[in-house]
Protein backbone atom coordinates (compact mmCIF):
# COMPACT_ATOMS: atom_id res chain seq x y z
CA UNK A 1 0.00 0.00 0.00
CA UNK A 2 1.13 3.45 -0.48
CA UNK A 3 0.99 5.66 2.50
CA UNK A 4 0.80 9.81 2.39
CA UNK A 5 1.44 11.45 5.01
CA UNK A 6 1.28 15.50 6.07
CA UNK A 7 3.62 16.44 8.00
CA UNK A 8 4.66 19.69 9.74
CA UNK A 9 8.03 20.65 11.82
CA UNK A 10 10.29 23.60 13.04
CA UNK A 11 13.29 23.24 11.13
CA UNK A 12 15.52 25.31 13.41
CA UNK A 13 17.62 21.86 14.74
CA UNK A 14 17.42 20.03 11.04
CA UNK A 15 20.04 20.37 8.32
CA UNK A 16 16.76 21.01 5.76
CA UNK A 17 14.51 17.38 4.56
CA UNK A 18 16.80 15.69 2.89
CA UNK A 19 19.16 12.95 4.06
CA UNK A 20 22.47 14.04 4.09
CA UNK A 21 25.95 12.89 5.99
CA UNK A 22 26.86 16.08 8.28
CA UNK A 23 23.57 16.83 9.70
CA UNK A 24 20.66 15.36 11.14
CA UNK A 25 17.37 15.85 8.51
CA UNK A 26 14.01 15.85 8.68
CA UNK A 27 13.81 12.64 6.53
CA UNK A 28 16.42 11.00 8.11
CA UNK A 29 14.34 10.93 11.61
CA UNK A 30 10.95 9.98 9.46
CA UNK A 31 13.00 7.47 8.22
CA UNK A 32 13.75 6.40 10.99
CA UNK A 33 10.21 6.19 13.03
CA UNK A 34 9.19 4.45 10.17
CA UNK A 35 11.80 1.94 10.71
CA UNK A 36 10.44 1.78 14.62
CA UNK A 37 6.85 1.22 13.22
CA UNK A 38 7.07 -1.04 10.33
CA UNK A 39 9.93 -3.21 11.28
CA UNK A 40 11.87 -2.46 8.26
CA UNK A 41 13.46 0.63 5.82
CA UNK A 42 11.26 1.84 3.38
CA UNK A 43 12.08 5.32 1.34
CA UNK A 44 9.87 8.03 2.03
CA UNK A 45 9.67 11.10 -0.02
CA UNK A 46 8.52 14.91 -0.26
CA UNK A 47 6.73 17.42 -1.83
CA UNK A 48 9.72 19.05 -2.52
CA UNK A 49 13.75 19.46 0.05
CA UNK A 50 13.39 22.13 1.92
CA UNK A 51 17.01 24.00 3.08
CA UNK A 52 18.34 23.54 6.42
CA UNK A 53 16.38 26.09 9.00
CA UNK A 54 13.62 26.20 6.94
CA UNK A 55 10.19 25.16 8.39
CA UNK A 56 7.36 23.29 7.19
CA UNK A 57 3.69 23.74 8.25
CA UNK A 58 2.16 21.55 5.69
CA UNK A 59 5.08 19.70 3.87
CA UNK A 60 3.68 15.90 1.65
CA UNK A 61 5.36 13.14 2.09
CA UNK A 62 4.86 9.16 0.60
CA UNK A 63 6.01 5.77 0.82
CA UNK A 64 5.15 2.28 -0.11
CA UNK A 65 5.17 -0.48 2.89
CA UNK A 66 3.76 -4.21 2.38
CA UNK A 67 1.89 -3.13 5.98
CA UNK A 68 -0.86 -4.06 8.26
CA UNK A 69 -1.20 -0.53 9.89
CA UNK A 70 -4.51 1.35 8.29
CA UNK A 71 -3.23 4.53 6.96
CA UNK A 72 -5.42 6.31 9.04
CA UNK A 73 -3.44 5.52 12.45
CA UNK A 74 -0.05 5.60 10.82
CA UNK A 75 0.44 9.23 11.98
CA UNK A 76 -0.51 8.49 15.47
CA UNK A 77 2.17 5.47 15.20
CA UNK A 78 5.23 7.67 13.90
CA UNK A 79 4.28 10.37 16.05
CA UNK A 80 5.00 8.02 19.11
CA UNK A 81 8.54 7.92 17.76
CA UNK A 82 9.47 10.96 16.26
CA UNK A 83 11.20 13.89 18.27
CA UNK A 84 8.84 16.86 19.18
CA UNK A 85 9.74 19.65 16.54
CA UNK A 86 8.59 16.69 13.39
CA UNK A 87 4.74 15.61 13.71
CA UNK A 88 2.56 13.71 11.00
CA UNK A 89 -0.71 15.80 10.72
CA UNK A 90 -3.01 13.54 8.93
CA UNK A 91 -2.14 9.77 7.32
CA UNK A 92 -3.81 8.36 4.69
CA UNK A 93 -3.77 6.02 1.61
CA UNK A 94 -2.32 7.24 -1.13
CA UNK A 95 -4.35 7.61 -4.95
CA UNK A 96 -2.96 4.97 -7.27
CA UNK A 97 0.00 6.39 -9.17
CA UNK A 98 0.36 8.90 -6.58
CA UNK A 99 3.84 10.63 -6.50
CA UNK A 100 4.87 13.17 -3.55
CA UNK A 101 6.85 14.99 -6.27
CA UNK A 102 5.36 14.65 -9.44
CA UNK A 103 1.93 15.01 -8.16
CA UNK A 104 2.52 18.05 -6.73
CA UNK A 105 0.60 21.03 -8.44
CA UNK A 106 1.02 24.23 -6.36
CA UNK A 107 2.97 25.04 -3.59
CA UNK A 108 2.51 28.00 -0.89
CA UNK A 109 5.75 29.55 0.55
CA UNK A 110 5.61 32.08 2.88
CA UNK A 111 8.43 34.76 3.97
CA UNK A 112 7.99 36.68 7.21
CA UNK A 113 9.92 39.29 8.39
CA UNK A 114 9.52 42.18 10.99
CA UNK A 115 10.61 45.83 11.16
CA UNK A 116 12.14 47.19 14.13
CA UNK A 117 15.47 49.06 15.71
CA UNK A 118 16.08 45.59 17.58
CA UNK A 119 15.18 42.17 16.65
CA UNK A 120 12.23 40.52 19.49
CA UNK A 121 12.76 36.96 20.71
CA UNK A 122 9.25 36.31 20.46
CA UNK A 123 9.26 36.69 16.83
CA UNK A 124 12.95 35.57 15.30
CA UNK A 125 12.14 31.89 15.43
CA UNK A 126 9.90 32.19 12.53
CA UNK A 127 10.86 35.69 10.91
CA UNK A 128 13.84 37.70 10.52
CA UNK A 129 14.37 41.29 11.68
CA UNK A 130 14.64 43.97 9.51
CA UNK A 131 15.95 47.25 10.81
CA UNK A 132 15.96 49.53 7.36
CA UNK A 133 12.62 51.14 6.97
CA UNK A 134 10.60 49.90 3.20
CA UNK A 135 7.48 51.60 1.81
CA UNK A 136 4.79 48.99 1.62
CA UNK A 137 3.18 50.32 -0.95
CA UNK A 138 6.22 49.91 -3.25
CA UNK A 139 6.36 46.07 -1.84
CA UNK A 140 2.83 45.01 -3.14
CA UNK A 141 3.29 46.66 -6.18
CA UNK A 142 6.18 44.83 -7.29
CA UNK A 143 4.55 41.42 -5.41
CA UNK A 144 2.47 41.56 -8.86
CA UNK A 145 5.11 41.85 -11.09
CA UNK A 146 6.58 38.53 -10.43
CA UNK A 147 3.45 37.12 -11.01
CA UNK A 148 2.93 34.75 -14.23
CA UNK A 149 5.63 33.02 -16.30
CA UNK A 150 9.43 34.07 -16.21
CA UNK A 151 12.77 32.66 -16.38
CA UNK A 152 13.65 32.47 -12.42
CA UNK A 153 17.77 31.96 -13.26
CA UNK A 154 18.85 35.27 -11.57
CA UNK A 155 16.70 34.00 -8.71
CA UNK A 156 18.48 30.81 -8.64
CA UNK A 157 21.62 29.99 -6.19
CA UNK A 158 24.51 29.02 -8.84
CA UNK A 159 25.27 25.67 -8.75
CA UNK A 160 22.35 24.06 -9.06
CA UNK A 161 21.17 21.86 -11.64
CA UNK A 162 17.85 22.06 -13.37
CA UNK A 163 16.25 21.49 -16.45
CA UNK A 164 14.82 24.75 -16.60
CA UNK A 165 14.71 27.67 -14.72
CA UNK A 166 11.58 29.25 -15.88
CA UNK A 167 8.85 28.46 -12.90
CA UNK A 168 4.67 29.49 -13.09
CA UNK A 169 4.16 31.97 -10.45
CA UNK A 170 0.17 32.18 -9.33
CA UNK A 171 0.08 35.13 -6.62
CA UNK A 172 2.66 37.20 -4.66
CA UNK A 173 0.29 38.37 -1.87
CA UNK A 174 1.60 40.04 0.61
CA UNK A 175 0.20 40.58 4.13
CA UNK A 176 0.69 43.16 7.05
CA UNK A 177 0.28 43.52 10.71
CA UNK A 178 1.22 45.68 13.90
CA UNK A 179 2.09 43.21 16.82
CA UNK A 180 3.82 43.61 20.33
CA UNK A 181 5.20 47.24 18.74
CA UNK A 182 6.52 46.45 15.82
CA UNK A 183 5.64 45.49 11.97
CA UNK A 184 4.99 42.09 10.25
CA UNK A 185 4.85 41.28 7.19
CA UNK A 186 4.21 38.08 5.43
CA UNK A 187 5.13 37.22 1.75
CA UNK A 188 2.48 34.11 0.43
CA UNK A 189 4.30 33.10 -2.78
CA UNK A 190 2.18 30.11 -4.83
CA UNK A 191 4.08 28.84 -8.13
CA UNK A 192 4.09 25.34 -9.71
CA UNK A 193 7.32 24.65 -8.62
CA UNK A 194 10.24 26.75 -7.12
CA UNK A 195 13.97 26.88 -7.42
CA UNK A 196 16.72 26.22 -4.94
CA UNK A 197 16.83 29.55 -2.74
CA UNK A 198 14.33 31.21 -5.25
CA UNK A 199 11.61 32.54 -2.62
CA UNK A 200 14.28 33.67 -0.22
CA UNK A 201 16.25 35.81 -3.23
CA UNK A 202 12.39 36.93 -4.32
CA UNK A 203 11.41 37.82 -0.61
CA UNK A 204 15.25 39.50 -0.81
CA UNK A 205 14.53 41.53 -3.74
CA UNK A 206 11.19 42.67 -3.10
CA UNK A 207 12.40 44.10 0.39
CA UNK A 208 15.45 45.77 -1.35
CA UNK A 209 12.66 47.26 -4.04
CA UNK A 210 10.26 48.72 -1.30
CA UNK A 211 13.63 49.69 0.44
CA UNK A 212 14.62 51.89 -2.53
CA UNK A 213 18.03 49.44 -2.83
CA UNK A 214 16.70 48.09 -6.41
CA UNK A 215 14.57 50.06 -8.70
CA UNK A 216 11.44 48.64 -11.15
CA UNK A 217 14.29 48.36 -14.28
CA UNK A 218 16.45 45.99 -11.98
CA UNK A 219 13.20 43.76 -11.11
CA UNK A 220 12.51 43.89 -15.15
CA UNK A 221 16.46 42.54 -16.15
CA UNK A 222 16.18 40.06 -13.60
CA UNK A 223 13.46 38.77 -15.27
CA UNK A 224 13.62 39.09 -18.96
CA UNK A 225 17.69 39.32 -19.05
CA UNK A 226 18.72 36.81 -15.95
CA UNK A 227 20.85 39.69 -14.47
CA UNK A 228 21.73 38.22 -10.96
CA UNK A 229 23.18 41.46 -10.20
CA UNK A 230 19.64 43.03 -10.47
CA UNK A 231 18.64 40.67 -7.64
CA UNK A 232 18.26 41.59 -3.88
CA UNK A 233 20.07 39.31 -1.46
CA UNK A 234 19.28 35.76 -0.49
CA UNK A 235 17.10 36.24 3.57
CA UNK A 236 17.80 33.78 6.10
CA UNK A 237 16.30 30.09 6.23
CA UNK A 238 13.93 31.06 9.65
CA UNK A 239 11.80 33.40 7.59
CA UNK A 240 10.91 30.81 5.77
CA UNK A 241 8.13 28.23 5.71
CA UNK A 242 6.24 25.81 3.33
CA UNK A 243 2.54 26.58 3.71
CA UNK A 244 1.05 24.02 1.44
CA UNK A 245 1.48 21.93 -1.15
CA UNK A 246 -1.72 21.47 -3.77
CA UNK A 247 -2.43 18.52 -5.60
CA UNK A 248 -5.58 18.91 -7.05
CA UNK A 249 -7.14 16.13 -5.48
CA UNK A 250 -8.42 15.22 -1.56
CA UNK A 251 -5.43 13.63 0.09
CA UNK A 252 -6.83 13.83 3.69
CA UNK B 1 20.41 57.33 37.61
CA UNK B 2 16.85 55.15 37.54
CA UNK B 3 16.62 53.26 34.32
CA UNK B 4 13.51 51.37 33.21
CA UNK B 5 14.03 48.72 30.63
CA UNK B 6 10.53 47.43 28.01
CA UNK B 7 12.81 43.59 27.69
CA UNK B 8 11.20 40.63 25.52
CA UNK B 9 11.88 36.62 26.35
CA UNK B 10 10.92 33.80 25.29
CA UNK B 11 10.91 31.38 28.65
CA UNK B 12 10.90 28.37 27.31
CA UNK B 13 14.84 27.96 28.96
CA UNK B 14 14.29 29.57 31.92
CA UNK B 15 13.11 28.87 35.71
CA UNK B 16 11.45 31.99 35.53
CA UNK B 17 11.69 35.59 35.94
CA UNK B 18 13.62 35.78 39.30
CA UNK B 19 17.04 34.53 40.20
CA UNK B 20 17.21 30.97 42.44
CA UNK B 21 19.58 28.68 42.90
CA UNK B 22 18.53 25.67 40.37
CA UNK B 23 17.91 27.03 37.73
CA UNK B 24 19.05 30.17 34.81
CA UNK B 25 16.32 32.60 35.27
CA UNK B 26 16.05 36.22 32.99
CA UNK B 27 16.84 38.07 36.40
CA UNK B 28 20.19 36.08 36.09
CA UNK B 29 20.87 36.90 32.71
CA UNK B 30 19.95 40.34 32.92
CA UNK B 31 22.02 40.53 36.27
CA UNK B 32 25.19 39.57 34.86
CA UNK B 33 24.66 41.85 31.64
CA UNK B 34 24.19 44.95 33.44
CA UNK B 35 27.56 44.12 35.46
CA UNK B 36 29.30 43.09 32.34
CA UNK B 37 27.71 46.64 31.40
CA UNK B 38 28.58 49.06 34.40
CA UNK B 39 31.17 46.89 35.95
CA UNK B 40 29.72 46.47 39.28
CA UNK B 41 26.33 44.75 40.16
CA UNK B 42 22.78 46.28 40.50
CA UNK B 43 19.66 45.15 41.58
CA UNK B 44 17.39 44.89 39.00
CA UNK B 45 13.62 44.29 39.30
CA UNK B 46 10.53 43.69 37.25
CA UNK B 47 6.79 44.48 37.09
CA UNK B 48 6.25 40.93 38.54
CA UNK B 49 7.97 37.65 38.37
CA UNK B 50 7.09 35.08 35.53
CA UNK B 51 7.00 31.38 36.48
CA UNK B 52 9.11 28.74 34.69
CA UNK B 53 8.22 28.66 30.61
CA UNK B 54 6.29 31.45 30.94
CA UNK B 55 7.14 34.07 28.40
CA UNK B 56 7.36 37.99 28.29
CA UNK B 57 6.33 40.43 24.85
CA UNK B 58 6.94 43.64 27.27
CA UNK B 59 8.20 42.79 30.95
CA UNK B 60 9.28 46.48 32.30
CA UNK B 61 12.40 46.10 34.84
CA UNK B 62 14.33 49.04 36.50
CA UNK B 63 17.50 49.39 38.41
CA UNK B 64 19.25 52.45 39.98
CA UNK B 65 23.08 52.93 38.75
CA UNK B 66 25.86 55.81 39.14
CA UNK B 67 26.74 55.34 35.63
CA UNK B 68 27.45 57.67 32.42
CA UNK B 69 25.72 55.41 30.05
CA UNK B 70 22.72 57.45 27.81
CA UNK B 71 19.69 55.50 29.25
CA UNK B 72 18.54 55.69 25.30
CA UNK B 73 21.73 53.78 24.37
CA UNK B 74 21.64 51.23 27.71
CA UNK B 75 19.24 48.59 25.55
CA UNK B 76 21.64 48.17 22.89
CA UNK B 77 24.85 48.08 25.32
CA UNK B 78 22.55 45.01 27.10
CA UNK B 79 21.88 43.35 23.86
CA UNK B 80 25.50 42.88 23.39
CA UNK B 81 26.09 40.42 26.40
CA UNK B 82 22.04 39.05 26.92
CA UNK B 83 21.42 35.61 24.95
CA UNK B 84 19.66 35.71 22.02
CA UNK B 85 16.18 34.58 23.35
CA UNK B 86 16.07 37.66 25.77
CA UNK B 87 16.15 41.11 24.59
CA UNK B 88 15.77 45.29 25.72
CA UNK B 89 13.83 46.41 23.27
CA UNK B 90 13.76 49.82 25.01
CA UNK B 91 15.72 51.92 27.67
CA UNK B 92 14.87 55.54 29.10
CA UNK B 93 15.36 57.42 32.35
CA UNK B 94 12.65 56.51 35.00
CA UNK B 95 10.77 58.85 36.46
CA UNK B 96 11.51 60.29 39.61
CA UNK B 97 9.47 57.65 42.55
CA UNK B 98 9.04 55.28 39.68
CA UNK B 99 9.17 51.70 40.85
CA UNK B 100 8.68 48.64 38.70
CA UNK B 101 6.37 46.74 40.78
CA UNK B 102 4.80 48.96 42.69
CA UNK B 103 3.93 51.84 39.85
CA UNK B 104 2.24 49.04 37.71
CA UNK B 105 -1.52 50.20 36.99
CA UNK B 106 -2.34 47.37 34.87
CA UNK B 107 -0.68 44.03 33.62
CA UNK B 108 -2.39 42.14 30.31
CA UNK B 109 -1.18 38.47 29.83
CA UNK B 110 -2.63 36.30 27.28
CA UNK B 111 -2.99 32.54 27.05
CA UNK B 112 -2.85 30.99 23.66
CA UNK B 113 -4.19 27.73 23.16
CA UNK B 114 -4.91 25.38 19.53
CA UNK B 115 -7.70 22.46 18.77
CA UNK B 116 -6.46 19.74 16.87
CA UNK B 117 -6.34 15.96 17.42
CA UNK B 118 -2.60 16.13 16.83
CA UNK B 119 0.00 18.48 17.92
CA UNK B 120 1.54 21.18 15.62
CA UNK B 121 5.48 21.79 16.39
CA UNK B 122 4.96 25.16 14.40
CA UNK B 123 2.14 26.10 17.27
CA UNK B 124 3.78 24.45 20.18
CA UNK B 125 6.23 26.44 21.96
CA UNK B 126 4.06 29.50 22.47
CA UNK B 127 0.69 28.02 22.69
CA UNK B 128 -0.75 24.38 23.85
CA UNK B 129 -2.83 22.23 22.10
CA UNK B 130 -6.17 20.81 23.01
CA UNK B 131 -7.45 17.98 22.09
CA UNK B 132 -10.94 18.00 23.15
CA UNK B 133 -13.54 19.86 21.69
CA UNK B 134 -15.10 23.54 23.30
CA UNK B 135 -18.08 25.65 22.38
CA UNK B 136 -16.53 29.39 21.63
CA UNK B 137 -19.65 31.16 22.62
CA UNK B 138 -19.64 29.43 25.91
CA UNK B 139 -16.11 30.71 26.30
CA UNK B 140 -17.04 34.08 25.37
CA UNK B 141 -20.11 33.78 27.53
CA UNK B 142 -17.78 32.77 30.54
CA UNK B 143 -15.14 35.16 29.70
CA UNK B 144 -17.52 38.45 31.08
CA UNK B 145 -17.98 36.74 34.51
CA UNK B 146 -14.53 36.82 35.50
CA UNK B 147 -14.33 40.81 34.94
CA UNK B 148 -14.46 43.33 37.96
CA UNK B 149 -13.55 42.83 41.47
CA UNK B 150 -13.46 39.41 42.78
CA UNK B 151 -11.44 37.23 45.21
CA UNK B 152 -9.76 35.07 43.31
CA UNK B 153 -8.52 32.93 46.48
CA UNK B 154 -9.23 29.73 44.32
CA UNK B 155 -7.06 30.43 41.46
CA UNK B 156 -4.53 30.74 43.29
CA UNK B 157 -1.70 27.85 43.90
CA UNK B 158 -2.08 26.68 47.41
CA UNK B 159 1.57 27.88 49.61
CA UNK B 160 1.56 31.56 47.92
CA UNK B 161 1.68 34.21 50.88
CA UNK B 162 -0.69 37.56 49.66
CA UNK B 163 -2.07 39.94 51.98
CA UNK B 164 -5.38 39.64 49.89
CA UNK B 165 -6.46 37.61 47.30
CA UNK B 166 -8.94 40.31 46.17
CA UNK B 167 -7.64 41.85 42.12
CA UNK B 168 -9.87 43.60 40.17
CA UNK B 169 -10.15 42.38 36.28
CA UNK B 170 -10.60 45.44 34.28
CA UNK B 171 -11.40 42.74 31.12
CA UNK B 172 -11.33 38.99 29.58
CA UNK B 173 -11.05 38.91 25.38
CA UNK B 174 -11.20 35.86 23.28
CA UNK B 175 -9.84 36.28 19.95
CA UNK B 176 -10.29 33.50 17.84
CA UNK B 177 -8.27 32.81 14.32
CA UNK B 178 -8.47 29.06 11.72
CA UNK B 179 -4.72 28.93 11.24
CA UNK B 180 -2.95 26.25 9.11
CA UNK B 181 -5.46 23.70 10.01
CA UNK B 182 -6.87 24.25 13.34
CA UNK B 183 -8.52 26.63 15.62
CA UNK B 184 -6.21 29.26 17.66
CA UNK B 185 -8.04 30.96 20.72
CA UNK B 186 -6.10 33.73 22.42
CA UNK B 187 -7.73 34.91 26.12
CA UNK B 188 -6.61 37.95 27.32
CA UNK B 189 -6.54 38.85 30.41
CA UNK B 190 -5.62 42.55 32.13
CA UNK B 191 -6.38 42.96 35.45
CA UNK B 192 -4.78 45.17 38.56
CA UNK B 193 -2.74 42.43 39.56
CA UNK B 194 -2.37 38.45 39.55
CA UNK B 195 -1.96 35.79 41.88
CA UNK B 196 0.62 32.84 41.92
CA UNK B 197 -0.76 30.68 38.70
CA UNK B 198 -4.05 32.71 38.53
CA UNK B 199 -3.86 33.36 34.73
CA UNK B 200 -3.18 29.29 33.83
CA UNK B 201 -5.97 28.14 36.35
CA UNK B 202 -8.39 31.27 34.95
CA UNK B 203 -7.31 30.06 31.29
CA UNK B 204 -7.81 26.36 32.25
CA UNK B 205 -11.48 27.24 34.01
CA UNK B 206 -13.01 29.27 31.46
CA UNK B 207 -11.89 25.76 29.10
CA UNK B 208 -13.16 23.58 31.29
CA UNK B 209 -16.80 25.82 31.32
CA UNK B 210 -16.55 25.79 27.36
CA UNK B 211 -16.27 22.22 27.15
CA UNK B 212 -19.31 21.07 29.14
CA UNK B 213 -17.21 19.87 32.53
CA UNK B 214 -17.92 23.00 34.35
CA UNK B 215 -20.86 24.78 35.14
CA UNK B 216 -21.90 28.40 35.36
CA UNK B 217 -22.66 27.45 39.27
CA UNK B 218 -19.02 26.57 39.55
CA UNK B 219 -17.43 29.28 38.74
CA UNK B 220 -20.07 31.52 40.51
CA UNK B 221 -18.62 29.18 43.58
CA UNK B 222 -15.01 29.81 42.92
CA UNK B 223 -15.56 33.54 42.71
CA UNK B 224 -17.63 33.77 45.75
CA UNK B 225 -17.07 31.12 48.08
CA UNK B 226 -13.07 30.23 47.24
CA UNK B 227 -14.51 26.81 46.29
CA UNK B 228 -11.25 25.53 44.71
CA UNK B 229 -13.13 22.17 43.50
CA UNK B 230 -15.31 24.64 41.60
CA UNK B 231 -12.03 25.35 39.28
CA UNK B 232 -10.25 23.85 36.37
CA UNK B 233 -6.72 22.86 35.71
CA UNK B 234 -3.67 25.01 35.70
CA UNK B 235 -2.67 24.87 32.11
CA UNK B 236 1.09 24.23 31.05
CA UNK B 237 3.88 27.35 31.27
CA UNK B 238 3.95 27.48 27.63
CA UNK B 239 0.48 28.90 26.94
CA UNK B 240 1.42 32.50 28.65
CA UNK B 241 2.42 35.44 27.86
CA UNK B 242 3.27 38.60 29.54
CA UNK B 243 2.00 41.09 27.29
CA UNK B 244 1.87 44.89 28.66
CA UNK B 245 2.33 46.22 31.94
CA UNK B 246 0.75 49.67 32.23
CA UNK B 247 2.11 52.57 34.25
CA UNK B 248 -0.42 54.73 33.14
CA UNK B 249 2.60 57.04 31.41
CA UNK B 250 4.60 56.72 29.00
CA UNK B 251 7.86 55.34 29.91
CA UNK B 252 9.81 54.53 26.51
Amino acid sequence: MKYALLIAYDGTAYGGWQIQHNAVTVQEKLTCSLEQVLGFKVNVTASGRTDSGVHAAAQVCCFEADCTVPPERMADALNVYLPDDIRVLQSAEAPKGFDAVTSAKKKTYCYRVYFSKRSNPLKDRYAVNIKFDIDIDKLNFIAKKFEGEHDFKAYCASGSQVKTTVRKIYSVEVKTRDFRGSRDVEIYVTGNGFLYNMVRTLAGTMLDFAAGRLGEQDIINSLEKGDRNSVGKTMPPQGLTLESVDYGIKLF
